[in-house]
């Protein structure tokens, strides 16, 4: 009982926070409700999920219960019902006037009078309905994929597919003004991408310096100042689509263990959150990147309280399964935030340790080594710990054997039961390195020392991005960066 | 071999459609590629459905085959993407460019001056998104409620939920310009709805005169010319949110025999579009009635071929079912539509028979005589026609009589196995009294009935729209009306 009225208190609490004109607060209030409102939905569905066949066993656990999967649905649907909620708090009620042009100047040069409003100006609704578009088709593709169990080669391009109403309103709708463009554009006003393919400005060289970088160049801040914006014509939007399915695709992987997939989705929010607060709490920075930053804190901190409620569900021992629907809907939050928030560069260096696993992952993804069905690392029965599972060479491997020397993998000879000798090295992910490196641990340990990782990587690159970055390009959008 | 390449040539036929500046065409030509899409996955996919459990048995038949249930999840798929991939064709490339005004004076006069352009101006992508989320909602509520099964009491009202965000951003971009307001309204810029509660020009007389007669007053037709336009105020959107209700659910339970969903639903459309073209080809028209129906017809074509392709595969003998999934999907589809094109209550008169249906069914769905689980007709295996199916009687009904007098019933006495006597009356849907009235007849026979029914209502209700309409009201947004 006062459990429930301390909830009633916190809820109460977080509803006065409601404010009409400050959608961070609001934001922060509607994201404690989501907390709350998915730590009771949680357990109570769980039944239904397991009815239905969304359930699946823990095996590395001694009795292997069987658990709901797919749980990260409620998240995922609390969050799209605060977004649809949060628009009134965003955007200016009554900016937009068509009928009334005299009023809608008054206000559009009142916010651009006001430097730092919290209020988006209306032309920006298109932008962030186009964003909860694609995360609810994320979601839908998601738990397609946990319903129908979609082949893995089908569902890598799940997320490009979601990602389509994202890119095609930023076609129509921000293509120009984002980029810079020739003004010859203008004189085929249905041209579309082919114009921009024959006749922009692509600098291709460029545009590879700053994808390897990662550096943020042609942020929504350059507009107006930073003369040497390139036009990436019809690249950005591969680029776009790549990021879309890199993100979530990336946190799909690293998982296998209790608490992984929610734990590195808080931590990467969390992440988000301070850089995105760098720029907030900074006086003198642009409007653009003002709103950029602002836009991506709106977004990431109602996830970051469905998320912590899916966490203590799912922490050692779990007593629910995200499932792909949660890694697709987390994953997809933060290309979107990256990709609108026009700080996709930076997005990716975030995700290191999703980007490092995925490229440790490689041989084994394409099939240079062989791959087994699960490369979860094996729990241990008797001492009740996990350790790195193995694959097992048919031949002698050189890259296996490069990795091995560079203390990577583990390899060892085994007895078959014939008699015959097996070489076989640790799974290439993350999880099992870990398990070489420091040793068998208790699940909730190696997912621990795995999530201070990510959140170690990521304030490093927060303060590289504002060091190294400026160093290299003569130009920070952060104006306390070294110059 | 030449089933496939004559569906080849049709589909190439039809992407040689696909304009850039001519939305119509190109809807028409997706809406065929969706027929070829939905026609050719069904059958493919019927087995995963039935594989998760998303499957029943079709109690209509001899043999009671076990058939997929909410196959129309793969209409509505279809339908997304389609209307995704409308965006560029239906909005202006290069209309919004807010950072040079220059230009985007030049193509906004361009626009106005050029009466009935084929293209939207670009402030109307905020309500074309919300309108696919809406029905992206839908279809994802639609899928939890065939997934869980959820109760009655709970899911009728869904749809509201689903339409949240379509009421959002109608508060937020289009409350004001749709609405006549007084001047002192934007004095209080974040005031919200609260004060056009208070101070607002509600005229409710006027308000109930329009619901009960159904004739669209406030049409967005009306803005410019029409004097008398009046102030809903907060009343509008319970109004929207009773449409997005009714709508679905209406289409929901004018259903139980192979056909009738998808087949209500195909008739539907095919009136919402000849009602669309008398607007789209009468030449002296507003332009704001002109685009109100080129919405309308853009968001109704391609539903109109990817419905087509279901009616293909649920029709008698069905080979699937269709699901809640497809009737909220539908439902919303035509709400959506009627609320954004502002004909909300030209919709109420299409949906006569769902009307007529709804308040037939009203004493057994609210329990005021009795209601069994099932109220489908029966279907007799001798001669393989269906009859009326009964209720039973506990006590005497005024109700049952005053209907019996009236011929709305038939009631029976039939004698129950311990020798007892019970009253039984065929139970309150349209599809059981057309029975009662025509008596026995084959599944489809009974299908083509109600939906020729359907198709003559709705015909007969454009012509009283614009004859009766404009003789009480003295006005017409359709200029070849009787004045």
């Amino acid at each position: 009982m006062s459990i429930i009225s301390f909830r009633l208190v916190v809820a109460l609490g977080s509803m006065a926070l409601i404010k009409p004109n400050n959608p961070l607060q609001t934001s922060l209030a509607f994201s404690v409700l989501g907390y709350l409102v998915v730590e009771s939905l949680v357990p109570r569905l769980s039944q239904s999920f397991i009815k239905i066949g969304l359930k699946g066993a823990d095996l590395s656990k001694t009795n292997k219960p069987v658990l709901p999967e797919s749980m990260g649905l409620v998240s995922a649907i609390t969050y799209l019902f605060i977004m649809f909620f949060l628009i009134p708090f965003v955007f200016f009620k009554y900016l937009v006037l068509f009928s009334d042009e005299k009023i809608e100047n008054t206000y559009t040069s009142q916010y651009e009078s006001q430097p730092h409003t919290k209020l988006f100006p209306h032309n920006k609704l298109a932008e962030y309905l186009s964003a909860i578009l694609c995360v609810q088709s994320t979601i839908l593709l998601g738990l397609f994929d946990d319903l129908f169990d979609i082949r893995w080669r089908h569902k890598f391009f799940l997320p490009a597919v979601a990602s389509l109403p994202l890119l095609i309103v930023y076609y129509v709708d921000f293509s120009v003004t984002q980029v810079m463009v020739p003004p010859f554009v203008y004189k085929f006003p249905y041209g579309g991408l082919g114009i921009d393919i024959l006749e922009g400005t692509i600098d291709l060289g460029n545009w590879i310096v700053k994808a390897v970088t990662g550096l943020s160049f042609t942020s929504g801040a350059d507009t107006t100042e930073n003369p040497t914006l390139i036009d990436l014509g019809v690249f950005y939007y591969f680029y776009m689509s790549a990021i879309s399915i890199f993100s979530p695709n990336s946190i799909n992987i690293l998982a296998g263990i209790n608490g992984l997939e929610v734990g590195q989705s808080v931590v990467l929010a969390l992440v988000f959150l301070v850089n995105d607060f760098c720029y907030l709490l900074t006086p003198n920075i642009t409007q653009a990147a003002y709103d950029s930053h602002l836009f991506s804190a709106i977004f990431v901190i109602p996830f970051l309280g469905v998320s912590c409620a899916l966490l203590k569900h799912n922490w050692f021992p779990a007593r629910c399964f995200v499932g792909d629907t949660y890694c697709y809907f987390s994953g997809m939050v933060f290309a979107i935030v990256g990709i609108i928030g026009h700080f996709s560069k930076t997005l990716l260096i975030f995700l290191l340790p999703q980007v490092i696993n995925f490229i440790y992952s490689v041989p084994q993804l394409f099939h240079i080594v062989p791959c087994p069905r699960h490369r979860m690392p094996k729990f241990n029965a008797e001492d009740g710990l996990m350790y790195p599972s193995f694959g097992e060479l048919e031949k002698p491997s050189l890259l296996i054997s490069i990795l091995h020397k560079l203390g990577l993998v583990r390899v060892e000879e085994v007895k078959t039961e014939d008699g015959g000798k097996v070489t076989r090295f640790s799974n290439l992910t993350l999880i099992n390195l870990s398990l070489v490196w420091f040793g068998p641990m208790r699940e909730d340990k190696l997912c621990l020392l795995i999530l201070s990782a990510q959140f170690v990587t990521g304030m490093s690159m927060i303060a590289i991005r504002h060091t190294v970055g400026p160093w290299m390009f003569g130009y920070d959008n952060l104006s306390w960066g070294v110059k």
